[in-house]
């Protein structure tokens, strides 16, 4: 007789089963006693009146007839609520010692590293065992969704070359060719292009990348997982269309109670998604939008603040009136951690406006109100400064303003494109630098790059934002080798330099690259927001720690000197390199 | 107007189409042109009277009527045989340099590393290309017949520690814990394992394994693929029905003109598959069993080659009386190759036996005739030695004979279990060793540990064997740390050298380890069979060369100083190093 999963006794009443799985929970009331047991499919209790001479979460076979729970007995909270099993036969496969934690809670009161530690019973609990299962439910649903929309997975190497996505690589020394090393992908970015070039239409890969960073919030250490797609002869509503659809084809696998605000997704420059929300990962799930005021306030009083200002823009916070002294403080402080001096507001009141600088205000107050369209109850806040400074400091109030007034509904989800990134940017070290891919194709093309000043170029690249996260980030390629070429001169990469780095890439747009062009999803990001998981780790089964260990594996660890003579390296002592020195 | 794949034209007759691809040939008879265009989907001939003035490989975009071709004009051969297009416009979107070689052919005339090179054009041939569609929609098949069986698949760590799968280990030096090493995972063993203990019913993966060899024609270097179960509170029928049901399930998908042989597999003994086909891989696509023919040919004769060997074995096969005395001798050079001192052979013709050793077997005629059911036109070859030369040599020549003879059939898929190999054996330095995976459960546990000569143990994996070839492996997993330490310490490892190196898998089998086992199926050698490809590495997009390197993308490469000092490393010279010495 074979087993069953626990979750199927019910369809199994009156019938005689064997159960395998780990003790929950033991109520030992002597002559009677309850085992709650655990396998990968639920719960159910199990009535005994043997003696209990086991304990938590040991391995246990049962076997037992499945009875139908009286009608006060039933515990609606479980899905085996409704039947119990009677054990006619108690066989222990293996024990358990004490278990260092609690497996019944959520976890996530529990110090990390511990849990890391004794991760296989971390993953016990029915938090974790979840996040595996719609996991994995999810990532098979956009592999089916791919293939029914025409695209291919293809595997690219593990084993490859420094490409420019900007990160540290991760090394691998060559055994064969000692001195010489191989690097994990950052992303399938070169292959997938490749693959563009060999033909294939509509390129798809759940794709590991690595990037050897220090450990962020956001981002898992080492590897992280992209759904990564490139089309050929595209259009950019193609490419568009291909994540609106494949998000709300998908997302109810897992995640039922989510609802996408707008279909398809809206569309905002980079300049508007600046000016109106002060972010480029704006959270469109809400309104409160920043407004430019400086016609109406520059130089129309006497607050010197607003007349020094390059720009003076506004939240206009409907009902803020309500706020505390404590609440105002909060939303200036955030504002000042962003770079603005200071955060002045007023109240509109029934009588008038209300707050410090009502008296500069005042006179203007029934122009202000007719412009902004305002109401009694409203909040407003300003940052006078350059554009820059305002637009972020405001932006972060914006979202501290989403999350103070409830206003970020987690079951809704507000897709956007980002669209008209300038192509070029100032880097830190004041030098011309690419923006963001430097595979994407400027707009305007070679003539662009001839003509314009650079930092009015834009690129044909695009965010995809989801509730203040950036989700995803593609671009219509440069297919172009000439163009590649002059792209990265700009950038004072000469000719030699473009062969050296990315020869592969610039000797294939010589054999007929089509046009193509694609993005990746990041699914850690995606599955975070759709099962409501704010620890990135939680969504891997066997994740790095927070500072980029393995603490249950002991990775890194030390190897031993034949591994390190086989691929030709020593370990630089650093005492003695200062010494050296 | 959006774009049309080629071959859904066969459904647009007398519709405008516009097409996107490549020209694979030009047929130019000046006033008329046809133009054999190529994408994804396939290939279609275009009719223009426009002057040619664009060459192969060059991106297209074709606008044009699509016409059914002439009854006189139609090419079964082509897929689109029946259709051509019209062309109204044509349009270069970009150019090509002329290939170095030809795209039309199947390409494995050519020298390997120029296809490597050029992988983005080799891949456009029709050959590789219909290789990476099938080996996407396989994966896929196989991904979706584990769902429906209650896997689940859980993506394992990229960076982790050493394991025991007894290759060499690729290193990846950690930056932020300098002078330690990550390695990439050999096989996901010990995860898959942990994921048991953390109550996983069913997991899956398609798993990369990544191990530091010297390159091998059956395995691709550096990084290969498997297909990766586990199951909990298994039964030895659940593992291998779980095979036989996926194979049987999955092959159509891709390989519909192959038939499996015997469903469910044969299961053979070790010590039958050795002593039967002299291979612990055999292929049973044909008979030709070894005969141990000692008790009838030992001693019963002068011929002294027989009387001094352990054991004669020999190989009856139907007909061969009429290989000529070449073929005896390729035989017989096999069978030489493989350790045997010789090949000795009769053949049974109607008058007697017929070769050198005929007088020596003439007397006892009858006898062989009858017990060896002997027909006219036999061929007998025989080797005499000791047992494992016997069968290992005739083992092989049992395999040529296979192909001489033709029995091996490619769309006949004879898949067979090989089961009860030895647990232990002593390895090249005269010391016992594991016979193969350590973390097997040894066939009556840990008594069988305590009292039975350690060589004399069973272990309770399993191979599956296709054609020949060793397609997975398996096993029933020692899943009791106590037992796990006594199989260790019989090769010479301590408990503390057990916890060291497999520390998290000790320290989890004390906290509730279910019994479990699962398999690896190779991935690359099950398509290499199903779509009859020689060449391991046409069945990545993207392999390393026979020599490990990626020749298209410089792989590996040298890095700069910044990156060795950001890991801490400084490569070793070679000539420094001897000359210190």
């Amino acid at each position: 007789m074979s087993r069953t999963l626990i979750n199927d006794c019910l369809n199994k009443i009156g019938e005689k089963v064997i159960l395998n799985g780990w003790i929950a929970n033991i109520r030992d009331h002597g002559q009677i006693a309850f085992i709650d047991l655990r396998d990968w499919s639920g719960n159910v209790q199990i009535v005994t009146n043997e003696k209990i001479e086991y304990g938590k979460e040991w391995v246990m076979e049962i076997e037992g007839i499945v009875k139908k729970r009286d009608d006060k007995a039933v515990n609606l909270k479980v899905p085996t609520g409704t039947i119990e099993i009677e054990a006619t036969k108690i066989t222990v496969l293996n024990k358990s010692e004490t278990p260092p934690f609690p497996i019944d809670s959520d976890g996530t009161e529990l110090e990390e590293n511990l849990r890391l530690k004794y991760r296989y019973l971390d993953l016990r609990r029915h938090r974790l065992a979840e996040i595996i299962k719609k996991k994995h439910k999810y990532i098979l649903a956009v592999r089916n969704w791919m293939d029914q929309n025409g695209f291919t997975e293809i595997i690219t190497p593990l084993l490859t070359t420094s490409s420019p996505e900007g990160a540290r690589d991760f090394l691998i020394p060559s055994r064969i060719h000692k001195g010489k090393f191989f690097v994990l992908p950052q992303a399938p970015q070169q292959f997938k292009q490749l693959l563009m070039v060999s033909g294939v239409d509509r390129y798809f890969q759940i794709a590991p990348c690595a990037r050897d960073e220090d450990p962020r919030a956001d981002r898992h250490a080492g590897v992280f997982y992209q759904i990564d797609i490139e089309i050929s002869f595209p259009t950019i509503d193609i490419i568009f269309d291909t994540a609106e659809k494949l998000m709300k084809d998908t997302i109810s696998t897992i995640a039922p109670q989510k609802n996408i605000a707008t279909f398809p997704f809206p569309r905002i420059t980079y300049t508007d998604a600046m000016n109106k929300y002060g972010s480029d990962k704006p959270d469109i799930r809400f309104g409160l939008e920043l407004q430019d005021v400086t016609d109406l306030l520059k130089n129309k009083t006497d607050f010197n603040v607003f007349n020094s200002a390059d720009v003076i823009k506004t939240i206009i916070v409907p009902n803020g009136s309500a706020f505390s002294k404590t609440q105002i403080n909060t939303l200036e402080s955030a504002s000042k951690e962003k770079g603005a001096k200071g955060l002045a507001y007023v109240k509109v009141t029934d009588t008038g406006f209300d707050s410090g600088i009502s008296k500069f205000l005042e006179p203007l107050k029934s122009e202000l109100i007719k412009n902004l369209k305002l109401n009694v109850g409203d909040l407003l806040v300003f940052v006078a400064d350059d554009l820059k400074v305002a637009n972020k400091s405001l932006g972060y109030v914006r979202n501290l303003l989403g999350t103070m007034l409830n206003l970020n509904d987690p079951n809704l989800l507000s897709f956007a494109w980002i669209t008209g990134f300038p192509f070029y940017e100032i880097n830190d070290q004041g030098k011309l630098d690419f923006g963001h891919n430097p595979f994407s194709m400027p707009k305007g093309g070679a003539a662009a790059l001839d003509s314009q000043d650079p930092l009015s170029i834009e690129s044909m690249q695009y965010d995809l934002t989801l509730n203040g996260f950036e989700l995803a980030s593609g671009s219509i390629r440069n297919h172009e080798p000439e163009t590649m070429v002059k792209a990265f001169e700009k950038v004072g990469y000469g000719r030699d330099e473009v062969i050296k780095k990315f020869g592969g890439m610039y000797n294939a747009f010589h054999f007929g690259a089509p046009p193509h062009g694609g993005w990746a999803i990041g699914l850690d990001r995606l599955l975070m927001l759709l099962l409501d998981e704010p620890n990135i780790r939680d969504i891997y089964a066997f994740p790095l720690s927070s500072n980029g260990v393995d603490v249950m594996m002991g990775a890194p660890g030390v190897v031993d000197q034949q591994q390190l003579d086989d691929v030709g390296l020593s370990i630089v002592n650093e005492k003695n390199k200062k010494q050296e020195k």
